[in-house]
């Protein structure tokens, strides 16, 4: 029997990795991870942390023009971005901290280095060209923003890695791309002062959403000042004189930005990572193909996260994580349940959502009964704002079960996680008409709504 | 057989009466309405609305504040109290023309006069002297916030009723209470800019709610600069010669204030209403007693509501309602059913909640499992605002139910109203830990508690 020097060698150290090598160490396994960047991945140090960070950074100008509506009034208001960066990065290196100290405590090792195979159970450290030996191997290297690899000019462009840590807040910004980090990001910056453009190639931003979430959100993101082209894309940016970007779209357009971003999806992280070596599978698009117990092709190795390009979602990596640690150190096999994951887009109002949409329900189903409110929101009675609060439950008509809730407007990812309570445990929509409503919120909404809206037969309204 | 002037007369105009007139008119019925002062009620003219508002104005002091922590300079701010219960006042009042039009369309009539009983199905109009008769009468007649008969003084204090119409804005007030309604209103003189100060003969705020809840509002409320006596009462209210008030404690301390607000509780509405000669049973309180239908002991006369002291909410005298014309006129007999009923304290912090305390389940189960979350907000961490969210989760052991859940922190009532469709649904500590997180979300702690943080047998923390 080969003596390893590791029980479990994770790479990467994000959400997934992290979570691995800790849980194992704790069950008192030998545990080495490897990390070349910071630990914390994707969502500490250029994802959700930041990210939200940063919203409620621009939320702030909202607040101040709410508040007159409520007889404040405001002085002047000035905005430094140098300084939001700064409180950034100071709190995400809190945080990496708790990282490494979680994985300290628990007696991981904590390797700072590229880590690539070399063979089965074989590892080398680029930091020192050392090779170590591992009985599992764990894969957690994430992903990155795809590239856009046939666009002219895209040296010219940013992605959501570098947004965070621009030197100057731009006057203006292009951003291309439909999905929930363009949108997220077209939020924060105008509501940080930006002149914001969206690009999108397709008809509605936030494909695979229910339609009335991505027309509300595109109606109040138009409402407020962002520019939304739609069935465009950028086909070349430029270096203007002053620094500048000229970004000429597909349509005929011409936008002259300071930045122009590219947020055209994610792309797993698995070039030179030595799987041709160890004779690893990967799909298409490049993602580990793993099973339902994330092992990969070759015994010993595993892969979990956004490598796997299964659902790229930090509590997902986190869940798959202690799925591999039940499976493989804990004799308790345990699958990764991807079902009914409730989710947030972070935009201004947010969106959140579990289940299906009322398109994908109405591909399933004979026949739904669909709930649907729209209204302004209390606050907004006083502020004046313009905007409508989108709530929507989608119900098999055969048996009540709650299919999907969708909500947009304030709050509505912590709605989600507690909606996703519900749809997970299978709820009717007699569970919903049973609950009482608490007065005054927005939720309340929800389990008011007594009678359906409308009825989709076959795929069609009735 | 009789012949009436009414199907159903309602007494009331407020969330349990107009829900009731509306809903027995659209079935055909042959309705009237009564209310002596303004439609909608408590929730609309003096509770929930303008209560709601009051707290969003007050919550803008915390966004200019917190605003530095994300690199916002913000100028002077001024406050025009007057501004604002001019906006309450036309929201109100629009609310007000809404219920008026909801009655109208349903065919009620609408009569603006007390009504009091004359008789079992006899009512006579105050405005004008009109004797009618009606073959069912609904009283729905709300409540008042209790007077304190024997404060010397008492003359001189102002309730919640008034609070929101001061001509102007107090520089100091102190508030005798220790319910939501005492907490609230501290928490919006607060931050408005009012010097606050709470005075509740118990030992902690908020009794019957979970202590972990009680004790970190009160904290909080402590921490942003509210003063708490508690162990103490007003014994004496008199008027400075400024025109201020000197209020005196049991304890032996002077307080010099703007305002003495008295939110000792409520009571019903059932002086000079007729209930003796109509031969109706009050209780201690002088809430009219009725059965599991709503029914008083004389055939024909139904009371929902506070005036029933069961459950002081809108919702709930909102669900009586339905449940009474169910009864009544659909044939279809339906107890209203005030089990698990969600609540939000609109403090700052907010409390969400739904089902037992931890005390109260602990004298109720032999075991219990407590998770217990306590945790920095993500938006603390950049402003730099010392306060705390609690989550809680209350399981009994024998069989996982989940038993309550408590919320100290933000959107804490949206949450409680989401918590409560899980709760009423039987949910299971399981089915919380199959819900897969919303990151990141405060919610998102709810379901990954996954150890207890203690537990609790035969009434002892084990």
């Amino acid at each position: 029997m080969p003596v390893f020097d590791y029980d479990l060698f994770v790479i990467g150290g994000g959400s997934g990795g992290v979570r691995s090598a800790r849980l194992a160490a704790g069950l008192g396994k030998k545990v080495a991870i490897a990390e070349e960047f910071r630990y914390g991945g994707t969502c500490v140090i250029r994802g959700c942390v930041p990210k939200k960070l940063y919203v409620y950074a621009s939320q702030f100008s909202e607040h101040f023009e709410d508040a007159a509506g409520f007889g404040w009034s405001v002085g002047e208001t000035t905005f430094d971005w140098k300084a939001l960066v700064e409180a950034k990065e100071r709190e995400i290196t809190r945080l990496e901290g708790l990282y490494r100290k979680g994985l300290d405590n628990a007696g991981a090792e904590i390797l700072n280095s590229r880590a690539v195979l070399v063979g089965p159970n074989t590892i080398r450290l680029t930091a020192t060209d050392q090779l170590v030996t591992a009985e599992r191997i764990l894969i957690a290297t994430g992903g990155h923003p795809a590239p856009h690899q046939d666009l002219p000019g895209r040296e010219l462009c940013i992605t959501s890695n570098d947004a965070f840590d621009l030197l100057e807040l731009p006057k203006s910004i292009l951003i291309a791309g439909g999905g929930y980090i363009a949108v997220e990001f077209a939020n924060i910056f105008h509501g940080l002062g930006v002149e914001t453009t969206l690009i999108y190639r397709g008809k509605e931003i936030l494909s695979r959403f229910d339609h009335d979430m991505r027309q509300g959100l595109h109606k109040a993101m138009v409402d407020k000042g962002i520019r939304i082209l739609c069935e465009d894309i950028v086909v070349e940016v430029a270096e203007t004189e002053g620094g500048g970007r000229r970004a000429k779209t597909l349509r005929g357009e011409t936008l002259l930005v300071d930045h122009v971003m590219l947020a055209l999806g994610r792309v797993p992280n698995t070039t030179d990572l030595g799987l041709e070596i160890a004779g690893i599978h990967t799909d298409a698009r490049g993602a580990i193909v793993v099973d339902e117990y994330s092992r990969t092709n070759v015994p010993g190795i595993f892969a979990i996260g956004d490598v796997t390009d299964r659902v790229q979602l930090t509590p997902v990596a986190i869940h798959e994580a202690m799925c591999f640690i039940d499976t493989e150190f804990r004799d308790r096999p345990t699958s990764p349940d991807h079902d009914l994951i409730p989710t947030a887009v972070f935009s201004q109002p947010e969106i959140g959502t579990v289940g299906m949409s009322e398109e994908a329900a109405a591909r399933k189903y004979p026949e739904l009964e669909v709930y649907r409110a729209e209204f302004r929101p209390m606050k907004a009675t006083l502020s004046g704002r313009q905007e409508k609060t989108i709530m929507k439950i989608i119900v098999n008509a055969a048996d009540r079960r709650v299919l999907g809730v969708h909500v947009l407007g304030h709050d509505a990812g912590e709605m989600a996680q507690l909606l996703g309570i519900a749809l997970k445990a299978g709820c009717t929509k007699d569970d919903f008409d049973r609950t009482m409503a608490v007065h005054p919120t927005a939720a309340e909404e929800l389990v008011t709504m007594y009678q359906p809206s409308y009825r989709i037969r076959n795929g069609e309204r009735a």
